[in-house]
C-alpha cells in the first residue's frame, strides 16, 4: 500500500516515529520521480485496477507448488491481464505501454517469477514492427494483436547467446519450391531460452544463418509456425520443450526448439532490411546499423528496472532496519533500532544512493536516445558509437551494481532475509539475471572500451570529443588539480581516474602489441580494459547524479537530503577504489581520512530521513510483496501469516512422511 | 565420477587435452587433500555405498516437486541413509563421523536441499552429551542413539538471533510440583528456524530465560516433549509448524515453536553446568567459558564446509570453461575455449587459490582447537580468547568469500550457470546462508575486532603476543620495510595492513572518547572496525597459505603450481585493496604495474593446470550435480537430458493450461 493509504492500517511505532523524524514530504519525491503528480495519479489508478482484482491473488502463493503448476497459474493470470488490458482499451484508458502489466514493477506484483507470455509483445510483435515489411506487417502483426496467435522470439541457442554470428541454425532457401529449409545441424544449434517456446506460443521469429544458391549471408529472421493453433501439437519436424528450472524467473516457460527439415514459405522471412527473390537471389540491407537502435532501447529499459529491483530491496531492509531492535548497545537500555548502528547503516544508505544515481543517468541515455533516433531517421549516425557505448557499459555497470546490492540489502535483514516471504531472494534471482541476458556484462564492458581505446586515439590527435568522453582531451599531459573536498572536485576526480585507466590501458596495449599480435595484446590488458569501462560508466553517473540535483527543483530540506545522498554515493566509491584515487589524482593518503570521517558524518546525517525516502519511491505493498517490508512494519506478524500458508501446516500431522517413513523408523527398535 | 574412473565414458576432446597438459598427476593433490592415500580410498568406498544406492536416487529432481512433496522424499531419503548407517556399524564399517552423511559433501550429494533429520545428530545428541549430567545423559542419549525419540535444538526466535542474551521464551520454575513452565510471552518469542522441527522432530533441547524464586538467571537448556510419540500429534501446549520456503536449504523443514504453559519434569533441565534445586535455588556454572569450544568448533566446520562449497563451484567452472568455445579471437580460426580468456581466467583462478586457502587455513585452526581444547580440559583457558577471535573473523571472512566466489564463478558460465542443472544456484544458496547462522558476520568481525583492540593496547603496553597477533609488536612505531616483490615480503605487507588499520582504529576510538560515550566511539569507528578484523583474518590466510606451500611435500611441478597459487591469491587481494598497501606499507605507485603485469603472468601460468587441479578436488559427478561440471564435459548432452526430466515435458501439450487458458484467449476473436 502507498502513501495515501498510510493511516488505514495501524502501523508499528518505530515506524511512525521514523516518519515523523523526515523533514521533507515523501510526496514530493514521489512526484518528482514519476514526472509529476498528475503521473502518480495515474500509476495508481492503474495499480487498483489490477492489483485489487481477486482473480490476480493467490491464496497458496506460488512457490509451494509444483513447478507445473507455478507454470499453469501463470498462464492462468496472464491471460486474466490480457483480457484486462483489452477492457482498458475499450474503456479509452491509458495504458500507453505493455511493458508495465508484463515486465515492470506493477507485472512483477502479479507474477512474481515472470510472465510467460511476455514475450509475445515485447519481442515478437516490436521485431515484426522493425524487421517486417510492409505487407509482412499487415498480415503478421494484425494476426499477432488481436491474439489468434502467440509468438516469441528464437535467437540464443545452446552454444551461443551474447556472440550471435556464431549461430547455427541455418535456413536454406529452395527455390524450386520457394521455401526456407530450417534445420538444427547440431545440439548446439538448438535454440535454448526464449520465453513462453517452451509449451505457450505457437508461432516464434526465427533468427538463422540464411543460405541461398551455397552462400552463407549470415543471420537473418523468419516467422516459423511451431504449434498447430486449435490443438496446439507441435508441427511437423519441430523438436521443443522446456529447458527446466533455473535460479529464478521460473514461470516464464523458457523453451528449446529443433528443427528437422522444416520448410516455411520464402514470405515468411521478414525482408525489410535484406531480401531474398524467388530466384534466391540476395539483396543486402542498406544499412546494418539501424538494428543497434532496438539493443539500446533494451539496455536503457534493463537499466532502469535494475533501479526498480534495487529500490525495492532498499524499501524493504531500510523499513525492517526501523523496526528490528537487537543487541545491547548501552548496558540497560532498550535494543536499539538497527538503523542505528552505522555498520547497518553502511549497508542500506548507499544502495539507497545507487537507486537515484541509476535512475537520473537512466533518464539521461533516453533523452539522448529519443535525441539520436530522430538524428538517425535523418540519416546522421554520428552519435551512434558514443549512444551504443554507453548503453553498454551502464548495463553492465547497474546490473552488476543492483545485484550485489540487493544481496548486501538481504543480507542486512539477517535470517528473515533469506526467507522467500522476505521476497528477497527472489529479488535476487531476478535482477542477477540481468548480469547475463541481453549481453553478458564482460563482453559488454570490452565493447565499451574499444570505443574508448578509439576516443583515447581521437582525443591524442586533437580531434572533437564528444560530452560523455570529452575529459579525454588533454590527456595525459593534463596537470592535476589540487584536490579539494566539494562535489565538483569529486565529479572531477572520478573523470581523471577513468583517463588515467585508459590511458594506462592504451599504453599497455601499444606496448604489449610490439612483442605479440594484437588480438593477444588486447586479451592480456581486457582485465584493466573492464575496469576502464567500469570508471568509465562510475564517472557518468556521478556527474549525472550531481547534475541532477544541482539542477532539480526541490524544496530546501529535500535538496539537502538528495545532495547528502549524492556526496555519499562519490565517498563510497572512492574509498571502495582508493587505489585508484591515490594513483590518479591529487589526493593524497593524508587526505583519506577526512573521507572516512565524512562518510560516516553522511551516513549519520542521512539516517532521519531515510524512511521518508523509501516512502517517497512509493512502492505498492503487492509490488514489495514482502513480510519486512509492507507499509505497516507489522514484521512479525506477516513473517508469521506467511508460514501459516504452507500447505505443510494445514494439518498438525503431514501423515505421508510420519506414517510411511517416520514412524517405522522410530519403531525399529521396539 | 572420480579421477580413478576417468576412463569409463567417452570425455569431451577439449577436456581430454586439458588433462594432457596438466604437469602433475592429480591423485597427488587428492591425497594430499584427503590426509593419505588411505583416507582418499576410504572416502571413496564409503562415496559407492551411499552414491550407488537406487533407492536415493531421483528420476524426477526435486525441484520440480511441491514443497510438501520435497519435504517427504527428503524424509524418505534421510530414513535410508539412517538405516545404512547402521548397517554399516553393524558390519563393523568406519564411519567415524555422522557430518559427512548430513550435511557435508556426501550428504549434500543425496540430499542437495537440506536434510531434515541433520539436527538430531549434529545438534540434539551433543547438547545432551556436553550439557547434560551423567543421569540426563544415560537416560536421553540412549533413547536418541537408539531412534527411539527424534530431537532437534531450538535457540534461535523471531525476535533474536546472534544475540541470544535477548531471547525472550521462559522456564519458570514451579518448587510446588516441581516444573518448570514455558510461555511463549511475546510473538517475537516464538521459536524460529530450528531444522527439523516443523513437522520431523518429537523432541528438542529449548533455549529459554530461566525463572525461579521470581529471579531471572539467563537461558538454560531444557528437553521438551514436541510430539506424541506415537500419534505424532503436538503435545498440549505445544503450537508448532515449519516456517515456509526460503533461498535454499527446502528440505530441512525448519519450524516455529511457540509454548503456551507446558509443563516439564524440573530434570528436564539439562544441568552439567548450572542446576535448580527441588526447592527453587539456583547453582551457578562453574565456568560459562566452557560453552565457547562448541562454538569455535562449528565455525571451524563451516569454513571447511565453505571450502567445499567453493571447490564445487570452481570445478564445475573450470570443467565448463574449457569446454565452451565460444566468440571469434582471430578473425577466421575456430572459436577458442573461454579459459583462454584473461577475463574468464580471472574469474577463475582467484577462486581456485581461495579453496587452498581456506582449506589449509582450517586445517591450522583445527589443530589450534585441538590443542586448546586439551588445555582447557586441564583448566588452561589462556589461548581461548584468541582461538575464539580467530574462529569469529574466519567463518566471517571465508563465507562472504565463498558467496561472492560462488557467485562469480555462476555468472562466468553465462546463461547455463543460471540453469537448475548446472547446480550453481543451489549452491549459492547453501553458501551464502553461512553469512547469517551461527553469529551474523558482521557481528563475528566486530567480535574479533574487541579482541584486536585490546590486543593492540597489550602490544602498546609491551606485553607478549600470541602467534596470531604477534605482528602487532613495536606497532606503530616500526619503520616501514623495504618492498620487494617476493612472496614472504608479501606476507609481511598484509601484515602491516592489518596492523596500521588496527592502530587507526585504535587511535580514532580513543579521539572519539574524548567527545562522546564509548559506545557512541565504538559505534562511529565500527566500519573501520569490521574491515580491520577483515585484514587481520586475509593476512592469516596468505601466511598459512604460504606457510604450508613452503612446508608441504609436493612434487616439483604441483609445488611449482602450488607457489603460482600463493602468489595470485596474494597479488589478487593486495590489488584489490590497492588503497590499503598504498597507505600502510612501503608500495609505491610505480610498484602497482609490476602486480598487475605479474597477476596477468600467473593466470596464463595457472591456466594449463586449471582442470588437473579442479580434478585433484576429486569430487564425485553426484557430488557436483552438475550438467556443466561433470568430469565427462558433456555439457550440451547432459543440459539436454536434464530439461527431458522436468514433468511438463513429458507430454508434447500441456492440456490443462492449452485448454482451460490459452485456447479461449486465442479463440475469443473468432
Amino acid at each position: 500500500m502507498g502513501v495515501s493509504e498510510a493511516n488505514r492500517k495501524k502501523c508499528n511505532e518505530d515506524l511512525d516515529n521514523e516518519r515523523k523524524k523526515c523533514t521533507f514530504n515523501p510526496l514530493e519525491l514521489t512526484h518528482f520521480l514519476d514526472g509529476g503528480a498528475e503521473k502518480t495519479k495515474e500509476r495508481k489508478d492503474r495499480e487498483t485496477y489490477f492489483l485489487s482484482d481477486a482473480e490476480l491473488q493467490d491464496n497458496v502463493p506460488d512457490h509451494y507448488l509444483s513447478h507445473a503448476d507455478k507454470y499453469r497459474n501463470a498462464v492462468r493470470k496472464s491471460c486474466i491481464i490480457f483480457r484486462k488490458i483489452k477492457e482498458l482499451q475499450a474503456q479509452g484508458g491509458g495504458v500507453d505501454s505493455y511493458r508495465q502489466l508484463l515486465g515492470g514493477q506493477l507485472g512483477g506484483a502479479i507474477l512474481k517469477d515472470g510472465n510467460p507470455l511476455t514475450l509475445h509483445y515485447v519481442m515478437f510483435i516490436p521485431t515484426l514492427m522493425s524487421q517486417g515489411t510492409l505487407e509482412q506487417q499487415a498480415l503478421w502483426i494484425s494476426r499477432a494483436w488481436s491474439l489468434d496467435i502467440l509468438g516469441t522470439y528464437a535467437q540464443t541457442e545452446l552454444g551461443h547467446g551474447t556472440f550471435i554470428r556464431g549461430l547455427e541454425t541455418t535456413a536454406t532457401y529452395d527455390p524450386s519450391r520457394e521455401e526456407f529449409v530450417l534445420n538444427s545441424p547440431t545440439l548446439t544449434s538448438y535454440k535454448w531460452w526464449p520465453g513462453g517456446l517452451g509449451h505457450t506460443a505457437n508461432y516464434a521469429v526465427v533468427v538463422a544463418q540464411l543460405i541461398s544458391k551455397g552462400e552463407k549471408y549470415g543471420i537473418h529472421p523468419f516467422v516459423v509456425q511451431l504449434r498447430d493453433e486449435n490443438t496446439h501439437m507441435p508441427m511437423p519436424g519441430i523438436v521443443i520443450g522446456e529447458i527446466g528450472t533455473k535460479m529464478g524467473m521460473n514461470a516464464t516457460n523458457n523453451g528449446y526448439l529443433g528443427f528437422e527439415n522444416v520448410r516455411i514459405p520464402r514470405d515468411n522471412m521478414l525482408m525489410k532490411n535484406a531480401q531474398v527473390l524467388p530466384d534466391g537471389t540476395y539483396i543486402k540491407s542498406p544499412n546494418s546499423k539501424l538494428t543497434y537502435g532496438t539493443m539500446v532501447f533494451v539496455r536503457v529499459v534493463i537499466v532502469q528496472d535494475c533501479a526498480t529491483f534495487l529500490s525495492k530491496a532498499v524499501t524493504i531492509a531500510t523499513r525492517y532496519s526501523a523496526v528490528r531492535r537487537q543487541s545491547e548497545y548501552v548496558p540497560g537500555e532498550r535494543e536499539p533500532q538497527i538503523i542505528d548502528y552505522r555498520t547497518q547503516q553502511y549497508k542500506l544508505f548507499p544502495h539507497l544512493a545507487t537507486c537515484f544515481a541509476m535512475k537520473f543517468a537512466a533518464g539521461w541515455i533516453w533523452d539522448m536516445y529519443n535525441n539520436v533516433s530522430s538524428e538517425i531517421e535523418e540519416g546522421d549516425l554520428d552519435k551512434l558509437p558514443e549512444l551504443h557505448a554507453m548503453s553498454c557499459c551502464m548495463k553492465a555497470v547497474c546490473s552488476a551494481d543492483a545485484s550485489w546490492g540487493v544481496e548486501i540489502l538481504r543480507l542486512s535483514c539477517g535470517g528473515h532475509g533469506y526467507m522467500t516471504s522476505s521476497n528477497l531472494p527472489s529479488t535476487y534471482g531476478l535482477v542477477t539475471a540481468a548480469c547475463t541476458y541481453e549481453g553478458e556484462n564482460t563482453v559488454l564492458l570490452l565493447q565499451t572500451a574499444r570505443y574508448l581505446m578509439k576516443a583515447y586515439h581521437q582525443a591524442s590527435s586533437g580531434q572533437e570529443m564528444t560530452s560523455t568522453v570529452a575529459y579525454l582531451r588533454g590527456q595525459p599531459k593534463l596537470k592535476k588539480r589540487p584536490w579539494a573536498n566539494t562535489i565538483d572536485r569529486y565529479v572531477r576526480a572520478f573523470k581523471e581516474v577513468a583517463a588515467g585507466k585508459i590511458v594506462l590501458c592504451a599504453q599497455n596495449i601499444e606496448r604489449r602489441s610490439q612483442t605479440m599480435s594484437p588480438e593477444d595484446a588486447w586479451n592480456m590488458t581486457s582485465i584493466e580494459l573492464t575496469q576502464c569501462s567500469e570508471a568509465h560508466c562510475r564517472a557518468f553517473l556521478v556527474e549525472r547524479f550531481a547534475g541532477t540535483v544541482a539542477e532539480g527543483n526541490f524544496s530546501v530540506p529535500l535538496k539537502q537530503t538528495m545532495e547528502h545522498l549524492c556526496e555519499l554515493y562519490a565517498v563510497f566509491w572512492m574509498l571502495l577504489r582508493l587505489g585508484d584515487f591515490l594513483m590518479f589524482t591529487s589526493l593524497t593518503t593524508s587526505d583519506v581520512e577526512y573521507l572516512r570521517e565524512r562518510q560516516v558524518w553522511l551516513l549519520q546525517a542521512i539516517r532521519p530521513q531515510a524512511v521518508g525516502l523509501v516512502d517517497g519511491f512509493d512502492l505498492h505493498d503487492m509490488v514489495l510483496g514482502s513480510a519486512l517490508g509492507a507499509w505497516d512494519g507489522q514484521v512479525y506478524e506477516r513473517l508469521f501469516e506467511e508460514a501459516q500458508k504452507s500447505p505443510l501446516n494445514a494439518k498438525p500431522v503431514d501423515e505421508e512422511s510420519f506414517y510411511k517413513y517416520l514412524k517405522p523408523l522410530l519403531k525399529a527398535n521396539l
